[in-house]
């Protein structure tokens, strides 16, 4: 089997006005959805990064994957690194939340796009699910939690109408946030992403959705926007109403100190987002939980290798997300099947993304129960749908957008923005 | 594809009087070939450990694997962890020269040995090499080392005729071992299996193969049996001379202290055996270089995570073997074909088998140039005889033999033959 055409399409889909502890959601959202096809007739499909300096890369990759064989991971992986070091990509603002936009993961990200297409170009011509390229299914219900968020009703300047999740400010907002999602996806638990109104705030948030839904697991995320001493404070105010605390406060060190001085479980796709960063937190007992993200992991044999490490020096496994539609969803649904030790429910954006903006065919999959469903079809399980793949393209084309930027579309709403970190 | 019928068969086959840390070879070695059957036509070969006790396993294991789809890995681990779960198997003497054999490894050890096949199958029925499954060849020239023993030239009693190799108790004898060796194979590195003679001796044969081959990187391997002082004593006499200095003491402690006092890089089969172990490792220091062996640490894929955790935290990786035939040789040499950061010769004590008690059609493979070749024939490349597998079948049940006891061997040369570990 040989790869005989590679295409990799930048698109653009609405995104709400979250906010966020660099500032806030632009109105469009950038990905790239890439297809590969060989000499027998197989499509294999992947999503990764749209902005501009990870297109550049795939973009340069793909031309030279012409007569790969799909099974030749290795031979990827040789290809990747030789594009990425004839190059020398810059790092880009506002990637502290998009890890995988660091320049130090040019390689695992671009490796990453086209590993998933290639697995899945694998499981096609088996005639198998993905999974079953992993190991086999574990799992075959894949629990994601509901990921909230505060928002503005709409963004500055009204690029499109408001969407159907109004403001989300106060504590009562977040509740109904959380409901309207719970009830639309069945979600078990629950995740809010802080750092971005006053700690204090956000806190009394989590306490309002604890008295909402006694039952279901918290976790607040400022990603890294607390300092020590603010994240020991809220410690100490959130009690155990916490399953994990994901990235209180910045830094391998600063989160051993808060884990010594807390006790609490914490989490992270901050300060641990390489293999590297996960031996230094090993020695310095950084964190307990590793949220794996295929997309700038490696792909998804490197998050499964993840995995196992965690496995072995006693780390939990959870699943951070980005923006994303659903050829991402299946192939973190996939890995996640074949991972034992992926004990939490996932993070996912996808309850975020327009009913009209996906790319697969048949429209948004469904969440039930909380959970994706892998079903037996053949590698990821979903097919491109060529004509809202144009539009969506259509739209990336018009939307101006070419790499995220949350700081500067704060800007527009607060001209003195600043960025500031930790900023409470 | 679903597994319609699994046979394990134990063979013998001759072993030389081979001296170590423990006693002496017995005069036959024990493994067992596994070959499993599919629905669509497609046969996968495993090899592993003949032990009474691994067999055991094995025989209940392949009971319930008819009907598994060989792509399911996952549930042919639950299935053997089902399996091991329900007995309370015994550890058993001379286990530390065959890690494998421990009885913490019973899962891991039954998983490899089925693993294998099942991966030997999927390969076959995608008609790929099965490196091809490991992500793909990065060499296909698996290089080996010369590996020498001291021996008697003929077992106690003379239960067959001589071997070709005569004895090698000198170090001119030692030197013409390896002369004859590397002729046969090409082989360029070489390693002293020692820990069974006086270590002066020892020592003084390592610096007579320097003399003989000044380029050949070397290694002695003493299976932890010589005490600390003892090795930091050899470690002066040899200097420079070695390559690595494989589990000279006992202990990941003394390791950690022999490193720290020498600095030397140290190598291990004994005290890095599971992931575990390898995690106590890191933590103290204890060596710089992990020993793998699919049939202990878990299988192909569970080798390739062993090796990426090697590489995240800075440590090398070699291979370790035990006495085996053509289907583990294979084995081996496909997930070294794929592991890019295995970066020395691998042991085997293939050369030392003789070459009428192959069980692989055509007779042994041939090593070139020191060098095991992966080849584009499917699968691992290699097909069963079953005129042979029959005629070691026969040996096994006639040997006698139905567990390795060097301690036991060894005290028919000398009845007052004690373990003693450290011995010097
Ligand atoms: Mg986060
Ligand atoms: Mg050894």
């Amino acid at each position: 089997m040989k790869i005989t055409r590679v295409t990799v399409t930048p698109i653009a889909f609405k995104d709400g006005p979250l906010l966020n502890a660099s500032g806030i959601h632009e109105p469009y959202a950038l990905r790239s959805i890439i297809e590969i096809e060989t000499d027998n007739g197989y499509i294999g499909l992947g999503e990764s990064y749209g902005d501009a300096p990870a297109l550049k890369i795939l973009d340069l990759v793909k031309e030279r994957l012409v007569g790969l064989d799909p099974f030749n991971l290795n031979g990827l992986r040789a290809i990747v690194r030789g594009v990425v070091a004839a190059m020398a990509p810059a790092s880009n603002a506002g990637a502290e939340l998009a890890p995988g936009s660091h320049a130090s993961k040019a390689v695992s990200n671009a490796y990453s796009a086209f590993e998933v297409a290639c697995l899945d170009a694998q499981a096609r011509y088996l005639n198998v699910p993905l999974v079953d390229l992993l190991g086999g299914a574990v799992r075959k219900e894949i629990p994601f939690s509901a990921y909230l968020f505060f928002k503005y009703a709409q963004h500055i300047d009204s690029p499109y109408a408001p969407d159907a999740w109004g403001e989300a400010l106060s504590e009562e907002q977040i509740v109904a946030q959380a409901r309207k999602m719970i009830e639309e996806n069945g979600f078990q638990s629950i995740k809010l992403k802080a750092g971005a109104l006053a700690p204090e705030h956000e806190v009394a948030c989590i306490k309002a959705l604890r008295k909402a839904f006694p039952d279901a697991p918290l976790r607040i995320d400022p990603n890294g926007n607390w300092s020590l001493q603010t994240a020991i404070r809220m410690a100490e105010l959130l009690g155990d109403d916490l399953q994990y605390y994901e990235d209180p406060t910045p830094g391998l060190e600063g989160m051993a100190e808060l884990h010594r001085r807390t006790g609490l479980p914490l989490a992270t796709n901050m300060v641990v987002t390489d293999f590297d960063e996960l031996r230094r937190s090993v020695a310095l007992d950084s964190v307990q939980i590793v949220l794996a993200d295929h997309h700038y992991w490696g792909g998804l044999r490197d998050t499964q290798q993840l995995a196992k490490m965690c496995d072995v020096f006693g780390l939990g496994v959870s699943m951070h997300s980005n923006s994303h539609l659903g050829i991402s969803l299946m192939a973190m649904s996939h890995v996640a099947a074949a991972v034992e030790n992926l004990s939490y429910a996932c993070d996912t954006h996808y309850p975020w993304q327009e009913p009209d903006e996906e790319v697969i065919q048949g429209g948004k999959l469904p969440i039930r129960n909380g959970c994706v469903q892998i079903t037996d079809a053949p590698g990821l399980g979903v097919e491109v749908d060529q004509d809202q793949l144009r539009k969506l393209h259509q739209l990336y084309l018009e939307c101006g957008i070419r790499q995220r930027d949350d700081v500067g579309q704060m800007r527009k709403y607060q001209p003195d923005w600043k960025t500031v970190k930790p900023r409470f």
